[in-house]
């Protein structure tokens, strides 16, 4: 009987999807030191067997949800940044309404929650959350120099920043507020760099 | 013989205190949740029976944690924020470099670490947090009043906002250049604001 045929629920092809669509639920909302690998297992329906066929730690499972949220084009923050439907200026600032939706108590980034949760700079995860925050930045500094910003790199990172501390406020007050907030001086950044 | 002149070394009247700057060091510098009460009690030279007869639960001990960080006049920001030889724009300026100082890896802000390492709103060690940082913010207000800015409670919420940003940005970086450009983007606000 090929394997692939009736595949034994705890070895499936689909064991490393199921895995990572539970870190991107168990990691996300309560954090990732707190979820274990039992509990991880149990969510993914799979053995801790099949869990370390296919990743060879938990650091690389953390990094692989990381990377997985970063690559997912319905990710929020990357729908909307290629959202054909609106002009640059205007992509830019519903990147800050994705803070304010969803699920509560609300979460904010995944990957400003890797840095607080992984200190050490050469954990792997770490360097998939920097480098994909990094190149967030830079997306956000060409969309400004789409909209016609001058300076467009530096305000590429302003909007980061913005982003970054209404991700952080959002997840500290559970409050959707600081999104607005964030979205309104990004909006005032963006005027100045065009006047 | 007095108590007072022998303590038992786990059990004397600066246990609590040791438990609290052992927090201070192992929560701030690798995370809550990965810091165990037994490595607790080790770096603070006690036994768990003494912590537990200072505090309930490691809840308990993470909410006392962060009061104590609050409430320390030496807390940098803190301490910035009520400096009597800098005019009250100057120290709000200062905040932000407090965040590019310190020890490698930079850890940022202990109250959004908190709030991302701690999901659940009703958490005692995240109502702390909250409280501390509704106070932080409301504080920049205030000093931007002073400061002659126009709108002030909303400049002390963006000012917090870029704040948090850089405390995120910093970490997850390890870099204290996101202190910089939030400083630079704070001057403009408040500029804005008094102009």
């Amino acid at each position: 009987m090929p394997a692939s045929r009736h595949p034994p629920p705890s070895a499936g092809r689909g064991a490393r999807e199921r895995i990572l669509a539970a870190t991107r639920d168990l990691y996300y909302r309560q954090g990732i030191n707190v979820t274990g690998v039992t509990e991880l297992c149990a969510a993914a329906r799979i053995s801790k067997r099949t869990l370390y066929q296919h990743f060879a730690s938990k650091d690389e499972v953390i990094a692989a949800y990381l990377a997985a949220v970063a690559g997912d084009p319905g990710y929020p923050p990357n729908a909307v940044l290629t959202r054909a439907d609106l002009a640059p200026r205007a992509r830019l600032l519903e990147l800050y309404a994705t803070l304010a939706s969803g699920r509560r108590p609300l979460r904010g980034c995944p990957f400003v929650n890797a840095g607080v949760e992984l200190p050490d700079p050469d954990h792997p995860g770490r360097r998939v959350a920097a480098a994909y925050k990094r190149e967030f930045t830079d997306r956000l500094g060409a969309l400004a120099r789409e909209a016609g910003a001058r300076g467009s790199e530096r305000v590429g990172r302003r909007l980061a920043l913005l982003y970054d501390g209404a991700a952080a406020q959002v997840t500290l007050y559970d409050d959707p507020e600081p999104a607005a907030e964030a979205q309104a001086l990004a909006a005032a950044v963006l005027q100045t760099a065009m006047d």
